[in-house]
């Protein structure tokens, strides 16, 4: 998506460690105009007809998924992160490994919310290491609902969560994939 | 706003402790439709003329203060919540205490996009203690921004938080004020 890439290029910033500092437009100061289009973007991408949710995960997939939700008319569902010592009744549960804390996680989504007969469409804002993305999709699985597919605002390429889930067949499209980044520049897989 | 206290009447349920679980239309399964809605209302409400951006705090404001930004083209800045001992540059800080996660909690907002000259509305989703929105209020005070007003979903009416930011003259409104809440029903202010 070209206004996307236009965006990285112009306001990026790539930072030692892999990061790439996109927080004037995606995941702090959150440009909504562009939420909207990437909405629309996806709805070209994906078969939403008789989508019954969109399904994200707190806290910077919600703006994007919000829009989502609102352009398509569906709610919007967000999994909640909890230490893994947290027991609750009614739940999904499945535990991921957090790059960002350095530390598991439990992604926790009520059972109330998500059930077979669910059709749903996942989105996040980025896709690295692809663990939050691996236990949305086994929520999704324990919940026994259909999965349409994967939109992604962000995919750092050189990374491995874009590659294993598109191996596991993963309907998995990436608004602005990033091959490789550094100091001198950022360069989209084409 | 009628439609919201009719969710609330239809759809709530009091838990002990006074938690309020409104989580099907709120946030975990959020209404978009609904958070438009209350985005209008806002609009009503407030003077946001010359605004310049939306202030919430992840994760659950996130959902209503996305509807509020887009339907007013404005960004959305939404403060984000570490832990006390996280030490970052740039940053405005302030520490609260986390009712829900029982200890001391720090929202951070990136000097970057907040500063003297904006105008900002904060939104969020509850109002009980007040400790969330003192530390908002806190973070637009340290740059010297100017506060519109607070709008609030859900207010719990019993608990101090209402109080005392009417009592610091903040222009907050809420949506919904519960008066009373048990087991037999819940009861709204006028």
């Amino acid at each position: 998506m070209q206004q996307l890439k236009d965006r990285i290029l112009s306001e990026g910033r790539v930072l030692p460690g892999g990061i790439l500092k996109v927080d004037g437009f995606l995941n702090h100061r959150v440009d909504m105009e562009l939420m909207r289009n990437m909405a629309d973007e996806f709805a070209g991408l994906f078969d939403i007809s008789g989508l019954t949710a969109v399904l994200t995960v707190e806290a910077s997939g919600i703006p994007l998924g919000a829009m989502c939700a609102s352009q398509w008319g569906v709610p919007l569902l967000f999994a909640k992160k909890a230490k893994s010592d947290n027991i609750e009744g009614g739940l999904y549960k499945s535990d991921i490994f957090s790059y960002t804390y350095k530390k598991n996680v439990t992604l926790l989504m009520s059972m109330q919310w998500l059930s077979a007969g669910d059709k749903v469409l996942i989105v996040d804002d980025f896709l690295a290491n692809g663990e939050a993305l691996r236990g949305l999709v086994d929520i999704v699985n324990q919940a026994g609902a259909e999965l349409v597919g994967i939109g992604i605002a962000i995919e750092k390429g050189f990374q491995a969560g874009g590659k294993l889930m598109r191996e596991t067949g993963q309907n998995l499209k990436s608004l602005a994939i990033i091959e490789k980044m550094d100091e001198h520049g950022i360069i989209f897989r084409e």
